[in-house]
């Protein structure tokens, strides 16, 4: 079977790059946010953070064998007029490619960012991270208890509360069979909230919160498939003088990259900081991936190997 | 009548202070967030922001004649064994004492930290106003002003409107008979939105704010009779980067106080800050002023003068 780009075959020698670059595209990356990017069926518009290996180059200063990280097409390869909007990356010979979109990605930075930009975090303070084992939460966990903190973190199944344990939380649970309320009432008054979920989990973080406490919106899963749940204890904003953020990575990523990489990463290399992945072979599985991440039925980071080298 | 303290008579010369002072109430400010405060009748409760003269003291460093200000109990006569809770304030010449519980007291305060602490205003953006006829709002449009925005303000009546076009205000608009989101549609996205009413109006701000706007939660006046109204655009906290601060002026007042009397007294003084008082006398007139400033019937800053000099 030849080569294919879109449904279209590509001849990988001598296609023409009019100055560009052919990309083969590796591995995808499978994010809640992706929701957001779904469209009717006929407008071709699936893409998504992945990492490509460039085949052949008509582009002065970047070479074949580079490898590339970004919004990728949702195709086997890629002819791309420039590709300023990539990022030329290396790898830890410690760690996959695939660790590139997860913790060592755009996932890990996530959490590396908005914890290191908002949280205030003091040794001794409580803190409550939703979606304890996800890519963004599991690092969370991590950086909350490098920071001498006590971590609660929630999950929607034992084995995910397991994971979270292992990892470090100091009280970890299944929100789907424990009253999330009484959790917080017990080891409660939050310091700080980081929130993937929103709706009444952010409405139970406003109640338990201690005043001056921050909350971290890095999402709300719980809103992306409805016109968002109501909140109803928002008047604690002022009360307790609590501060909340909302950011993007994107946004704060030039400030913090090189910390980054030189602090976080080599975590991950050495085994210090832990991450699991949940890896899928396979252009066509697409679908089926980001159903699951929606689900949350996927254990680990999902990620979608286009192909190997 | 002789002097009276809660009903019961007081001999002004000769009560022993037993090493306090004998402070005679001049000025009681009422509030909303007294609100919050109410208890049942046979509970003696009350108490709230004023300004007292010492009559006589035994305390050293304290001297009569002096005037304080704090938390005074509703009282016409108040024998308080130490005053380290309050603050002995001196006042412009050109200003009456009832303005040091006004524009230049802890309202004034309150729209003077909360602007510079987390506003972040810069030349050009956007601020909507709510309640911008009161005693913060009225200062908080001054300081916009000031620092070259465009101000949208809202209050609940024509003669409110008519006041805050005449403190500055680009757009100002009656909540009653004028539709919040129309306006914010028109006239918007907010770079700043300082709520002091929660609710719905929390809700079509956020959904009308820009990306990175700031919330500044003053107070959430809808809420303080019921269980709180819900907000439904939290989401946007995330998608749109906002940043929401709550915040109690006595944190922040140690900051700032030095800068609130070199800066903004000033500007009262000369009349550059305009500023509105509704003056009631009479200590037994306090439950009618409450129920008005709940209500919002009263125009400029609630203030029952107690007694002269």
């Amino acid at each position: 079977m030849a080569p294919v780009t879109n449904g279209r075959t590509i001849d990988l020698q001598n296609a023409p790059l009019h100055g560009g670059v052919l990309i083969k595209v590796l591995i995808l990356s499978m994010d809640p946010y992706m929701r957001g990017r779904l469209r009717a069926p006929e407008i071709e518009s699936l893409e998504g953070y992945g990492i490509g290996v460039i085949l052949r180059s008509e582009t002065a200063g970047v070479e074949a064998g580079a490898h590339v990280r970004g919004i990728l097409a949702h195709k086997e390869y890629i002819i791309a007029s420039d590709i300023t909007a990539l990022e030329v990356i290396e790898r830890d010979p410690r760690l996959h490619w695939s660790a590139y979109v997860g913790a060592a990605g755009m996932p890990g930075e996530t959490a590396f960012i908005g914890w290191r930009e908002h949280s205030d975090a003091k040794k001794g303070e409580v803190a409550y991270i939703s979606t304890g084992a996800g890519p963004v939460g599991s690092m969370v966990i991590q950086l909350a208890k490098q920071d001498g903190l006590k971590v609660i973190a929630s999950a929607g199944s034992d084995e995910k509360v397991k994971f979270m344990k292992e990892i470090g939380a100091d009280v970890a649970f299944n929100y789907k069979t424990t009253d999330l309320r009484e959790v917080l009432a017990k080891e409660g008054p939050l310091d700080i909230f980081w929130d993937n979920v929103g709706g009444e989990t952010l409405d139970a973080a406003l109640e338990f919160s201690a005043n001056y406490a921050r909350i971290i919106e890095c999402g709300q899963i719980s809103g992306y498939n409805n016109a968002g749940q109501p909140v109803k204890n928002t008047g604690l904003i002022f009360a307790k003088r609590l501060h909340i953020h909302g950011f993007l990575v994107l946004d704060l990523s030039p400030k913090y990259t090189a910390a980054f990489r030189a602090e976080f990463v080599p975590k991950l290399a050495s085994g210090e900081f832990k991450f699991t992945e949940d890896v899928t072979r396979g252009l066509d599985k697409v679908g089926d991936v980001m159903v699951a991440v929606q689900k949350g039925t996927n254990t680990g980071k999902a990620v979608v190997v286009v192909a190997d080298e």
